[in-house]
C-alpha cells in the first residue's frame, strides 16, 4: 500500500560536497543544512527550490467532545472554519506573511458551512462517534478518506506543488490523537493526554478516563493502522495520514507540525516507514505527549515557540527555515568562488 | 549618557487584552505573545509595525588574530566583506529571503576594500592593537566609534527604520568578546571561550591563554564600560554598542544575535539599563559562553538551530517570527467578531 521510494542516498558526498564550499565554516549553519541535505535528496541535488508552497487545514468535528473533554463545544470548529475562510485566524496571518497558500477541507465537521466559498468538501460525516462508546468510523470511512485525500494531493502535485504542510481544527481532536499515540507508542492513554488548549484539572482527568476507556473497549481491533484510525481516529486524522503517505509518494516534502498532525505522522510511519524520510517537523510544543511522539519519530523540530495552537501554525512559520535551507544551498558563493582558502 | 527611555508599562492591560481576545486559546501563541506585547509597548499599541528593517554588519580586524587564535588568517575579513557586497554570503541570501535590507560598514578592517561600491565606511584604523599586549584602541577611538555610530543609526532613523538587526564579521573577534565577558560576568577568560568557528584544541588552549593575559594585562583599567572596550574591544564591537544604545534612544527595536553582539549588548546594558527594554534575541547559538550571557541578560532567543556562523544570520532569520507577532497582533480577529463566546 503506497508505493513510497526510500530518499536516495546516491549523491549524499556531492551535496556534503557542495554545502562544505560555502563561505562559512563547516557545519556553521546548523539544522539548515540537514534540511537542505534533505530537500536536495528529495527535491534536486543541484537546485532544490521549493515551488508553491500549500498549508492545507483539515476540519473535522469529534463525537467524544460532547462528553466535556474541551475548553469549547464542537460549534467553536465551525465557528473557526468560517474564520479561516474570512482570513482571521493566526494560520491566515501566518500563511499570508510566510507565502503560504491555505486551503480549508471539511473532513466532516458537525454542520457544513452554508453559503461560504472556498472550502474544499471532503466531508466523511457530521464528526465522528465518541470513541469512548463505539468506533469512530467503518474501516469503509477510512479507505474513502484516503482516496479523496489522495486526490486533492494529486490536483496540488498537477499544480506544481512539491511542498505541503499539514494543519487541523477540530474540537476533541487531541483526545483521538492521544489516544493513538499510546497504542502505537503502547503507552496508558493517561500518559499521553495533555491539557490541549487549556483545560483544568477535573476535564483532564475526564479526558484521561475516557481515553482509557477507549482504549479498553477497542483493544482487540487495534492490530493494524486502519483499525487504529477506524476506533480512535478523526475525520481530519484519516485524511492527513493519507495525504501525508499520498504526497510522499509524488516526492513532495511533508512539513509536520502539532500533536495531532504527529499522531497522524505516526500512523502513516506504521503504514509505510519510507514517508518519514519526506517529514520534516516544524514546532515542538511544549506538550508532553508531543515530545515523546516526536522522540519516538527521531524527529528535530525547527522552532520551539512555545505554542500549542494546532491549525499548522509551527509549520506555517517553518516554512522561512526551509527556504533558507534551500537558498543558503542554491545561492550562497563557494570559498572558491570569493578566493578563500583555508 | 544616552537618553533612552525605560519602555512604558502605561498600556500594558489594554495589550494584554487585546491578544487574549484574539480567536485562539489564552497564551497560546507562546513566545510570539511576549514579542507582540514588547512591540506593542516600544512602536504603537493599536498598530506595531516593523517599517523597513535593516540588517547592519559591522566589520572588523583583530590585532589578536596573528597570534593564531583563529582557523582563518584576518585577510578572510576583508573577503567575506566583499562577498557581502556581492551577494554571496549567508547572511545575503537570508535577508533577500526574509525582507531585510543589508548594509555593511566597514569599522575598521585590515585594509580597506577598493573599488568598491556599496561599503559605509567608519573605519577607526587598520584593525586593533593585540589585546594582549596593549589596549585595543584609545578611549578617543571609542567615543569616535559611538559618534559614528550614533550618525548611522541616526540615518535609517530618518529613513522611517524602526527595527536595527546586529551582525558582524571580523577574524579574531570572538576573542575581543570572550575577553569583555568575563569582565562582565567577572569569570575566567578561559571559561568564555569556546571552539568559534570550529578551531582545534591547540589554539584553544593558546586563545584561552592569550585572554587571560590581557584581562590580566588591564586589569586595574577596567573599571568602566568605556574602559573595557577601549582596552579588550574590537572597532565592530564598539560600533554594535553605540549604535544600540543609540537605536534605543529613538524607540527602534534592535535584534541580538551571535556571541560578539550579544557581548556588545552587554557592555549597551551597563552603560544604560533601560536599553534591555528594547532587545530581542534572534539565535541561541550551542556555544556554553553565549547561552551564559543569554542568562545573564534574563533573554529568550526566538529561535535555537545549532547555527555558529555569525554574520547576523540568527538576527536575519527571526525576522519573520518578529512580524509574525506583529501580524497575529495587528491582523487577526476577535473572538468577538466571529462570535464566539468561551
Amino acid at each position: 500500500m503506497f508505493d513510497i521510494s526510500p530518499v536516495s542516498h546516491e549523491f549524499d558526498e556531492e551535496i556534503q560536497n557542495k554545502i562544505d564550499h560555502k563561505t562559512k565554516p563547516l557545519g556553521a549553519l546548523g539544522e539548515l543544512e540537514n534540511i537542505a541535505i534533505q530537500l536536495a535528496r528529495i527535491l534536486d541535488k543541484d537546485k532544490p527550490e521549493i515551488i508553491k508552497p500549500k498549508l492545507l487545514v483539515f476540519a473535522a468535528d469529534h463525537g467524544i467532545a460532547a462528553f466535556g473533554v474541551s475548553i469549547a463545544p464542537s460549534e467553536v470548529t465551525t465557528q473557526m472554519v468560517i474564520n479561516f475562510i474570512q482570513g482571521g485566524a493566526a494560520i491566515n496571518v501566518f500563511c499570508r506573511q510566510v507565502g503560504f497558500e491555505l486551503e480549508v477541507i471539511d473532513c466532516g465537521i458537525l454542520q457544513p458551512v452554508q453559503g461560504v466559498e472556498g472550502i474544499i468538501d471532503q466531508r466523511l460525516g457530521a464528526g465522528t462517534k465518541p470513541i469512548h462508546k463505539q468506533p469512530a468510523m467503518t474501516l469503509a470511512a477510512v479507505k474513502q478518506g484516503f482516496e479523496m485525500a489522495a486526490n486533492r494531493i494529486e490536483y496540488h502535485h498537477q499544480q506544481g506543488t512539491n511542498l505541503i504542510a499539514f494543519g487541523e481544527m477540530g474540537i476533541g481532536n487531541t483526545s483521538s490523537a492521544a489516544a493513538i499515540m499510546a497504542c502505537i507508542m503502547n503507552m496508558e492513554g493517561a500518559e499521553c493526554v495533555g491539557r490541549g488548549t487549556g483545560i483544568d484539572a477535573s476535564t483532564l482527568e475526564r479526558k484521561q478516563q475516557l481515553i482509557e476507556q477507549a482504549l479498553h473497549l477497542h483493544e482487540a481491533e487495534l492490530t493494524t493502522p486502519m483499525n487504529i484510525l477506524a476506533c480512535l481516529g478523526g475525520f481530519e486524522i484519516v485524511q492527513m495520514t493519507g495525504a501525508m503517505l499520498a504526497a510522499a509518494e509524488r516526492n513532495m516534502i511533508l512539513v509536520i507540525d502539532g500533536f495531532i498532525a504527529t499522531a497522524a505522522a505516526m500512523v502513516a510511519v506504521q503504514i509505510n516507514p519510507n514517508v518519514r524520510d519526506y517529514m520534516i517537523f516544524g514546532h515542538q510544543s511544549d506538550e508532553r505527549g508531543h515530545c515523546l511522539m516526536i522522540e519516538h519519530l527521531q524527529a528535530r523540530p525547527l522552532l520551539k515557540l512555545g505554542m500549542r495552537l494546532g491549525e499548522g501554525t509551527g509549520a506555517a512559520l517553518a516554512l522561512p527555515m526551509i527556504q533558507a535551507a534551500a537558498g543558503f544551498y542554491n545561492e550562497m558563493a563557494s570559498l572558491n568562488d570569493v578566493g578563500i582558502d583555508i
